[in-house]
């Protein structure tokens, strides 16, 4: 049977030795931050997520959700509502939500640490309150006064929840293709009429009412095709009675849930909008804007999954090898009387040492990263001063493609091979190894697919927007830092390398050349900027890739620095530190090598992935080789 | 609603093209071997596969094995029956068996070729009469003349199946440890009880009988220990009564069958044997020997399983890429008003095609690599040269591991891609896509995890048995017969480069150390030659895969040779031989830069792996950071 322990201890050295927090109490929103209160949330949400969220998971897995299509209800596995229940009244819906309704106000970086534990524990519980945060976000940001008195109080106390539909059954990256059709009524509201698809949580028994937040297109000649038409709309489950209870029933109901590949605690619905009553959010075809502010925390969220699954399943991977016994160390080979020693535990095999090390540097990095990112989110909301605002909202763009690919790509290979240190007996469902392989892999998938990250990164954050000076800012200081502290040279040489022969020259040399065809383009040559744009398209994933690990390695130097502080100040402490300067070191011996091979497959563009007509992809449609099989040609090999 | 259809021309251009397999009929027992019988049969399996056993796939998957605890019997799903009676009557089981025994004699090539097909339309399915082949080998190797009697006609027939019983609770990769006990009976059997588990076919309805071979330790003072004390016995379900029919039940029951992630067509039993009636096969105490018969064979049926996924999903990833329209050619963004354009297929968007350039590279350089050894493995066994026979052995065993390992790894990432491929809609289980991905995992664990692949290629095939130098004289002919067919010299020069300056430096280096190590050892001195295994253990993984990745861009030029060959013969010729050429530059652009941080990592040694102690890998059991969240030291970022 699987386990989980929250892994607090390096919870809390990332928090107060590396990021050191408690910095946060200098902006006014946070002065009263209280200690106590938070080591509290710490300790009790650990103690629900491995009491109570996590024995749920395998049963949810097993039962998973079931829809009743007479009463349109979704029914979640058992205990789920109890769990739900508790989850609320330990406050932790409202955690980083804004006082003003009823929130703890607490910054998002120390909601990061409490949702890992609950996403650890169980991903498919924790997306029914994770979802509601993204509709929390999107009407506090863009929602009328009356919206948000009634709407924000329900989603923060966790007696409503939320949902975000957007995928229809013909557009899921294209939002343009959108058709939910949205007609102006008399009062005001709108009628809404489609079909959503994929709408997670979008149906379930855990809370009185669920708030909908949907794109669709108003119906009016005025709406400019595409992208640009689409507008955002609130649609609650029932409508409220403007009392904070609920009123009559609005027809957007369930019409299917999904069967996935994982996830089946959660609830993948199919929703039908009925001539749904619903309300605009913000301005009309002004969708999109408010949707990338769900969708920017969804994506936070899902980068957080890819992190938490790969840390509960090298936990279990952990367990099983200090636990299983098989064959000798390497070294016995040399003396073939300790052939017939009894077994030893299988960590003492170095490849099995590589699958966890390689889980565990990944892991441990990505906590880093998406810590110091919801820091830096919290910096650029609330920070007195707008220079350190847009700086560190610089940082948050830039990596939140980076945390949801990287750590999603990075999640389905370490709960593979956290299964792998299994061998077959990661195969069979009861040691529950496969199960969180088959949770982490829709995380490369929805919330835009990694491909998508990875366009947007390239496309948007770098060519657009210039923004991986202010991250190169950062990893420069980062060095110093660990040049100061004593950091291995080798390693800081090897991230300094990495960064600018590789990273920045592959910027330097994708931005010139889209200058040079922005330049040629207007002078009526446009094939060149055509190509560039071909070959950012095409090298976006490994670039990726790239700032992936580079950051990942990032993070290493940084916990490697007060690593070396800390030792420095006691030299007899503790094994702890001891034990990120080897993993930080393991990094920089065999993951970081991939910068090499990513940076060689990006400095050859995409013209050999350009070159093949799309009809020539498959082998079925030719008739070559009909002829015989015989037709010797070239001088045999089997009888000479 | 996935779909297959067997890649017959690809097929062809590489038994006939490439391979020239006709050129076995100089071999005498391939003489006779009729163009037309075998294109028959290419045809026929086709059929049988695509329109018997790849309907039974899914439904396999969701109803899977059923088994009685009562009746001690295993029920296969629904359609399972009838299609293992065509399967059989189509002559599929004795395809490449002895014609003594009722076989047809054919290459094993051929029928890697048959059975490529049968695994990628189901792979549970397949299982069934692939381990059979496994047993009638290790039986055809080194059963008596009775026991060849009594048993081969059945297996080649198909009326009886075959299993291997090697793993144990305690036991898996360490056969070492295998308790299984044989006692001798006055009549010369003996009497086998323990517990296997783990066995593929285990227990199943198909067959009128089930032929185990099983390891098992003889309960005798002179036995040795350890591995060298495991015999291998033929124990069946039923007593054969000598006339070619059964009689009375042997007490090898099923205990229960697994609940696994996938191939849930195929029955995984626990085997009890309560004193069940058995037979040496071999010599006593050699089972390991008898069991590699079987182990090799099997190897290289994982590592087709391999390519029939990658093969399989692809197809129905290109047809999807085909299909599915959103969004806009990434030119498009150079004109805003192309933007409002209708969504083209995404198999226009670069990264898209990366995606399935990246599996058909590698499946279809799989397929070649598989076949060609195939091919060696009929002329080690049956080429009237000695030289010639063992040049063809050396080749098998030093690119079996490869292959096991490689396509395995490939195979999860490749079916993984082609899920991606589909986006959200890969997560659904109708789709098809997250089954081929289920059932793939699987191949990286089973006959050997990859891990210990990846050993025995460092360790036995080229440690020890130097083989190295036969693969890189193939590699060098290939290249050279690339040179003559123009194939580009940017290509051929990667080849050369990753071969030797790569692939061959790693190996001299090992070498080296470990001759060196040895004198050391020998003069009292054994911490470099520790030093040197440990590293050899610890870059065993990376080696295999930068051997993989280069002997799969052997393959493209080999192929990339044939199709300059044909295109000059005739300029106006297809686009098949084009496709070829594009798919090979791609290969040589996009993967095989790999083997640029695969050596890398292997050069950093592993020593970082081994440093820290197996108590520090985890966080939960130390007592730092519990102090205060607070701990300001820095400058802070926060207010600056």
């Amino acid at each position: 049977m699987p386990s989980y322990k929250a892994p607090l201890d390096d919870m809390r050295f990332v928090l107060n030795e590396v990021l050191n927090v408690s910095q946060l109490k200098e902006i006014r929103e946070f002065a009263a931050v209280d200690d106590a209160t938070v080591n509290q949330f710490l300790e009790e949400t650990a103690k629900l997520a491995e009491n109570v969220i996590f024995p749920l998971n395998a049963s949810g897995d097993r039962e998973g959700c079931v829809h009743s299509n007479n009463e349109k209800t979704v029914t979640t596995p058992k205990g789920f509502k109890e769990a739900y229940q508790q989850f609320c009244q330990a406050g932790l819906t409202g955690f980083a939500c804004d006082p003003v309704f009823g929130g703890l106000g607490m910054p998002q970086v120390l909601n990061m640490a409490l949702s890992e534990m609950i996403s650890s524990a169980n991903m498919a519980f924790a997306m029914y309150p994770g979802l509601s945060h993204g509709a929390y976000n999107a009407l506090h940001t863009y929602g009328t006064d009356e919206q948000k008195e009634t709407y924000l109080p329900k989603l923060v106390s966790g007696e409503w929840s939320g949902t975000m539909c957007l995928t229809e059954p013909q557009c899921g990256t294209d939002l343009g293709l959108v058709k939910t059709k949205a007609v102006k009524q008399p009062d005001g509201s709108y009628m809404l009429t489609g079909t959503k698809i994929f709408i997670s949580s979008g149906e379930h028994d855990l809370t009185s009412n669920i708030v909908h937040l949907v794109l669709a297109r108003i119906d009016d000649p005025s709406t400019p095709p595409g992208i640009k038409g689409i507008s955002l709309f609130i649609v609650p489950k029932f409508m409220p009675d403007g009392h904070g209870g609920v009123a009559e029933r609005n027809p957007a109901f369930c019409g299917r849930i999904e069967e996935k590949m994982g996830i089946h605690g959660n609830a993948t619905c199919e929703l039908n909008f009925d001539g749904a009553k619903g309300w605009l959010v913000g301005e009309p075809h002004k969708g999109m804007r408010a949707m990338f502010v769900m969708m920017n925390e969804a994506r936070h969220g899902v980068a957080l999954q890819g992190l938490a699954l790969s840390e509960v399943s090298y936990q279990n991977g952990l367990a099983y090898a200090l636990d299983r016994k098989q064959g000798q160390p390497i070294e016995a080979k040399m003396n073939d009387a300790a052939l017939s020693n009894p077994p030893v535990p299988i960590i003492m095999h170095p490849d099995v040492r590589r699958e966890l090390l390689t889980i565990k540097s990944q892991t441990e990095g990505a906590r880093l990263l998406l810590y110091w990112i919801s820091m830096q989110l919290d910096i650029s909301l609330k920070s007195p001063d707008e220079e350190t605002r847009k700086e560190a909202k610089r940082l948050v763009d830039v990596l939140t493609p980076v945390m949801k690919a990287h750590f999603t790509d990075n999640a389905v290979d370490n709960t593979n091979s956290a299964m792998q240190v299994f061998g077959g007996h990661g195969y069979i469902k009861e040691h529950g190894m496969e199960q969180f392989n088959r949770d982490a892999r829709i995380t490369r998938m929805y919330e835009g697919t990694n491909g998508v990250q990875a366009l947007d990164l390239i496309g948007r954050k770098i060519m657009k927007e210039n923004l991986l000076s202010t991250y190169l800012s950062a990893l420069w200081h980062d060095i110093m830092e660990g040049a100061k502290a004593g950091v291995s040279p080798i390693i800081l040489l090897r991230l300094a390398k990495s960064g600018w022969c590789r990273l920045w020259a592959a910027t330097f040399c994708l931005r010139t050349r889209a200058a040079l065809g922005v330049l040629l383009s207007k002078a009526g040559m446009p094939n060149y900027m055509r190509r560039t744009m071909i070959d950012a398209g095409a090298m976006a994933t490994d670039y990726l890739r790239l700032f992936g690990v580079i950051a990942l390695g990032h993070m290493w130097v940084r916990m490697a620095t007060v690593a070396k502080l800390r030792l420095k100040e006691n030299p007899d402490s503790h094994s702890f530190y001891e034990a990120k300067l080897a993993t930080a070191r393991f990094y920089f011996d065999h993951i970081m090598p991939q910068t090499r091979a990513l940076s060689r497959s990006i400095r050859r563009g995409g013209k050999s992935l350009m070159e093949l007509p799309p009809e020539s992809f498959g082998h079925a449609q030719t008739n070559v080789g009909l002829k015989s099989w015989t037709k010797p040609e070239r001088p045999s090999e089997a009888a000479k």
